[in-house]
């Protein structure tokens, strides 16, 4: 029997070339989808999806965090029974040079 | 009777403090007024609303126009019977230091 390995799925995301503008944008413009990118962005490692304190629901965050994936802002992968997010900030800051930090740095 | 003077009237928009980086995300996450922002990137001294041509009916046009200024992206000020649209690139800049270049330079 082979040993056991840690399984890290990652789950679908566009790869950086197909990054698109728009939806970056989009994703980004929404103040609870903010608030957990900047939670993202304290933490490099990765953060547990539940463990950043959200205004909305769990269905709402789900939601949220689909879209942040889906647009590329975001990567998840399933370590056993967690999901782990993390910030795509390399992939990002290849794209759009400068977009991520004028938006991390805005007060408001 | 006192000379007459041209009559600049800009229309309502935020100040520069009042800007909030969640509506510019949302204004600017939109391909229409993207090609819009970028139409008048290239035109510093501001562009007629209808010289830009946009895949849109003129009230759609009209509807992003409006997005667009009241998130503070970009004034308007109507010039006798024209209105005229520059993009407030200062102010954003001040706020968001990257973000505008970011999206501006994007090619996707």
């Amino acid at each position: 029997m082979p040993p056991t390995v840690a399984q890290h799925t990652v789950l679908p995301q566009p790869a950086r070339e197909e990054i698109r503008i728009e939806q970056v944008l989009q994703a980004l413009g929404d103040p609870v989808r903010l608030l957990f990118v900047r939670a993202l962005a304290r933490s490099p490692e990765g953060v547990a999806c539940g463990a950043v304190p959200l205004p909305v629901t769990k269905s709402t965050r789900t939601h949220h965090l689909r879209i942040l994936r889906e647009a590329g802002v975001i990567s998840m992968r399933a370590e056993g029974t967690r999901r782990l997010s993390s910030l795509r900030r390399e992939d990002l800051d290849a794209r759009y040079p400068g977009l991520l930090d004028g938006v991390l740095n805005a007060s408001h």
